[in-house]
C-alpha cells in the first residue's frame, strides 16, 4: 500500500514513542524487556493503516502485537491512530520483512499477513510473503519448538493467485491448516476486519482465510 | 447428479461389456487381468455423464480407467456414450463409493473428484468425498507404498465449502499438495472438461483445482 506524502511523515513518525527504532544490538532478543512482560508476541507484516493490528492490541491485552510496515508514508497513518488510543502492548515498526531476523530471536508467536502485495506475476513468485524464503525467515523469528512454542500463520486476502501459492507452499513446508476458508464472512471464524477487508466486503468480494500451525 | 428416468436403462446397463458386474470375489486383487496388463489405474468417483473419463482413456492409452457412479439412471449416459466408442483402457462400476474397498486390494494409483456433491452443510460434512472417513476408505484401494507405488487425488470443484474442507483435511491426512489453483482457467495445468465445467465457465464460474500425492 502506498499512500500520498503526508507532510512532516518523518518526524511524526520520530516523535511517537510506540514506533520503535530498531538497530539489531537493541531489539534482537530483547522484546519481553521492552514490553515489560513475557506475553506472547504476535506480528502483523505490511499493517497498512494498523486499524486491525490496533483492534486486535485493543482486543487482548494479555497478548503482546507489532505492526511492521515498510514505507513511512504508510505508517504515519498508524501513528496517527496510535498517538489517539496508545496501547501498553502495541508497538509499531518500520522496516522490511526481509530484515525481521535482525530484529527477533525465535521470540514470535504469530504472524498475520492481511491483504500482502499478491505479486500475481509468475517470475515475483519469491516476493509473496508466503514464498519459501519468507517461510525461512519466519523460521528464524519464530519462537522454538523445544520451548514449547506454536509457530502460527494467519492470513486473509481477496487474490486468488496468493491465496493458492500460500496454501501450496505452507503445505510444502510442513504447515497443518487449522481452518480454512474461501469465504470468510460465511463462517463463523471471529475476525477483525482490516480497511481493504471492509471495502471489498461492500463489493461482494469474497475473503480466503487460512490458519496455519506449525509444530 | 441425478437425471430423468431413460427407458431400459437397467437393460441397457446390464447389457454393456465395459460395465463391470461387481461382487467382492470376482474383482478385488484381480484388476490386471480384467484389463489385461499392469498399467496404472486411476478411478472417477461420481464420474456422471462420463465425457471427462473417456476423453482421459482416450487421450491416455497406457493408463487404465475407471468410471464410477452410484445413480443407474446417470450411469445409463455414460453407458451410451462407450457403446458408441469403446475403449480398451476404460470400464465403468455402478456402485456407492463405500464399497470401494471390497471392489479393489490396493489397486488404485490416482482418484479423481470433479464437482462431487459439495454437501454444504456441516452436519452432513461427513459425506464430502473428502472428509476423513473417504480418505482411510481410499487407504485401502491406493496402490501401496512398499510397492513404490504413489497415491494422488485430483480435485475439481466450483463449490468454496466443499474446496475448503478438501484443502484442509488432505493437509491433516498428510497429503502434499502439488498443485493448488483457486481459478483454474487462467492456469496452464493440462485438463480435460466435464459435462459441468464447460457449463459453468461459460458462466464466468471459477473452477478451484487441487493435485495431492502421498508417500
Amino acid at each position: 500500500m502506498r499512500l500520498r506524502n503526508v507532510k512532516n511523515a518523518k518526524s511524526i513518525i520520530e516523535e511517537c514513542e510506540y514506533v520503535v527504532k530498531w538497530s539489531s544490538e537493541t531489539l534482537k532478543g530483547n522484546w519481553e524487556s521492552i514490553f515489560g512482560n513475557s506475553n506472547p508476541i504476535h506480528l502483523e507484516i505490511g499493517m497498512g493503516k494498523g486499524k486491525f493490528i490496533h483492534e486486535m492490541a485493543k482486543n487482548n491485552p494479555n497478548i503482546n502485537f507489532i505492526g511492521v510496515e515498510k514505507y513511512e508514508s504508510v505508517l504515519v497513518r498508524a501513528v496517527e491512530k496510535v498517538n489517539k488510543d496508545p496501547l501498553p502492548n502495541l508497538r509499531l515498526l518500520c522496516v522490511d520483512a526481509l530484515n525481521l531476523p535482525d530484529i527477533f530471536n525465535h521470540e514470535i508467536d504469530c504472524i498475520y499477513l492481511n491483504f500482502s502485495d499478491p505479486w500475481p506475476k509468475t517470475r515475483h513468485a519469491k516476493r509473496r510473503l508466503t514464498s519459501p524464503i519468507f517461510l525461512d525467515i519466519y523460521e528464524n523469528i519464530f519462537v522454538d519448538e523445544i520451548m514449547g512454542g506454536e509457530k502460527r500463520i494467519i492470513q486473509k486476502t481477496d487474490n486468488l493467485i496468493l491465496f493458492a501459492s500460500s496454501l501450496k507452499n505452507l503445505n510444502n513446508y510442513g504447515y497443518t491448516f487449522d481452518d480454512v476458508s474461501l469465504d470468510l464472512a460465511s463462517t463463523e471464524i471471529p475476525n477483525v476486519e482490516t480497511e481493504y477487508e471492509t471495502k471489498f466486503k461492500k463489493q461482494g468480494i469474497k475473503i480466503n482465510y487460512l490458519n496455519a500451525s506449525k509444530k
